[in-house]
């Protein structure tokens, strides 16, 4: 860090991803720290997201938000006030909102999500785990999956910062779970660690066969993180009335042109499944009963919050990449 | 008719089906009538079903239900008591059941669904619009599609058995119906007497194009029964947040094996897709309810029930090959 407190090092977005976002597709530039606006807060940011969703925020196709050319890249962070215009947040509280790759964001109140208490956890853990990682496994999991007594549950990137989650909400609930990783690290830490009943590596020889195996009962609710060949190698296990929760699609290495699978609809009615597409940022009303389990589970050790902490902007272009390759280990993201 | 009285004719299920089935699938034989077994009634068939749905039950693979080789060929029916050995059902009243595709039935009290008056409508009418065609229409539209006022509804088999109460339904709720059919006389049906917004050709040169310009505000409904190729083009003008009842799949010749399509996944997410398969059997809490207002709307002339009778159980076996090359007109039934 050479530059100077007054300069703010950024990530800009300079051209369209095709598939799975690379370096070039960003710039690191620096630019004055921005001026407080009326209503505004600056914001020192301690540590921001790298997340599987930025590559359709990247990518030229539809997606529910996109981030365009030129504009600092956008990522969910943690920071600290450090100058307010605004009555309702202070100087030295540490905020969560969407903050993006950059030393200090200017933040209006729409960008800045609730407050967090740096005393009950880290930084990055309220950004993963007590965040949006964490919200969208309990809302997706257990209020559209609606899990009932005694039921399986298979969830993709189980070694994930959402996957992690889930794994560890079905336990606390007495749930089976069933996760699906990569590597012997994250095969153990399904096993060992968030007490999957089994960890099923997607790179061996018959996955289908090893769902099948691993689930003797069948599957009741999919979390489904990866869509493509995993997905097609869950479906024909699924159980009558099984509910999936489309939650990402990180297999399907792009969307243009959209690529084929097996066709659906049959199964769709022979098992009368329930498909959901699941954002979470449309179940807002949810967040403070899930947010209050999920603190009370964090405390109790029942939710492990594993994070992997890339250090300096200069790691945030390849970070995408890096993440979609497997090798992380739990939730990314990067201090800036 | 040259049978005795007491000679029974049936149509029995000789073999698999692969694909749509053929005449050869069938054989039609003659069987003393049952005797009646304590418990059962033997009921005197007015009118039987001919049902898309009979194909899954006739084919090789995995199905919600099955006929196997060497029975009466199942089927929904409207017929009269003729002798009964249970005090709850009489001598001389209609019922709407299962009875097959012959002549007479012993039926036990599973069979039976509930007693129709043939004096409100036609028997045929009580096996289509007022039977489980009607229910499910209304039950898989408004309980699983949640249809909201100013939305709009594609269905598929729009002048079907179910498809046209599903038009039926939406008009007489003041939703804008599109329906995709096949033909000018369908065509017709469609817009003038289901009161369709648009109707559209499936075998026309731009299937996609023509949904697009029918629906410039999208689609919050889809109510499925083709699968295939014509959902491909509904699904790119499905809205954020509409419903996809997925209840036949009778443009996807055959599921053996499964046939490719585009994949979902990424719609799912990016437009909050909810897609429910559907069978209405499920549903029996619902069937008072919804059949009361079906009653109640034809008999306000509100739900066309055209219906195609083919005389004589001669014409049974070749009834599904002639109901998928669809060229029937409404609901197809026959009287044996």
């Amino acid at each position: 860090m050479t530059d100077s407190p007054l300069c703010n090092r950024q990530v800009r977005v300079v051209k369209r991803a095709a598939g799975i976002p690379t370096p070039d597709v960003f710039e690191l530039v620096s630019a004055p720290i921005p001026a407080c606006a009326d209503g505004s807060v600056i914001v020192r940011v301690v540590v921001a997201a790298v997340d599987p969703a930025m590559r359709g925020w990247l990518s030229r196709e539809r997606n529910y938000l996109t981030v365009e050319d030129g504009a600092v890249m956008r990522a969910e962070a943690i920071g600290e006030i450090i100058e307010s215009r605004n009555p309702e947040w202070h100087v030295g509280e540490v905020v969560y909102g969407v903050f993006g790759w950059q030393q200090y964001a200017a933040a209006r109140p729409d960008d800045l999500y609730w407050r967090i208490d740096p005393g009950f956890a880290p930084a990055e853990v309220w950004l993963g785990t007590l965040g949006l990682n964490g919200l969208t496994a309990w809302i997706g999991l257990l209020q559209v999956g609606r899990p009932r007594p005694g039921e399986t549950v298979l969830v993709s990137t189980a070694a994930g910062a959402v996957g992690s989650v889930v794994a560890g909400l079905a336990r606390a609930r007495g749930l089976r779970c069933i996760g699906i990783t990569q590597g012997a690290a994250k095969l153990l830490r399904c096993r060992e660690t968030l007490g999957c009943a089994h960890a099923i590596d997607y790179t061996g020889a018959d996955l289908p066969g090893a769902i099948a195996a691993a689930c003797p009962g069948g599957i009741d609710v999919f979390f489904d993180n990866t869509a493509g060949a995993i997905a097609d190698a869950v479906f024909p296990v699924l159980n009558r009335g099984a509910r999936v929760i489309q939650c990402g699609s990180v297999a399907v290495p792009t969307w243009l042109p959209v690529p084929s699978g097996p066709r659906r609809e049959r199964d769709m009615i022979v098992k009368r499944l329930s498909w959901q597409g699941f954002v979470v940022l449309d179940h807002r009303d949810a967040f403070p009963e899930a947010l209050g389990d999920l603190k009370r589970l964090f405390a109790a050790g029942m939710l492990d919050a594993e994070t992997e902490i890339l250090d300096g902007l200069e790691a945030a272009p390849g970070a995408l990449h890096y993440l979609y390759s497997g090798h992380n280990r739990g939730r990314l993201c990067v201090r800036p």
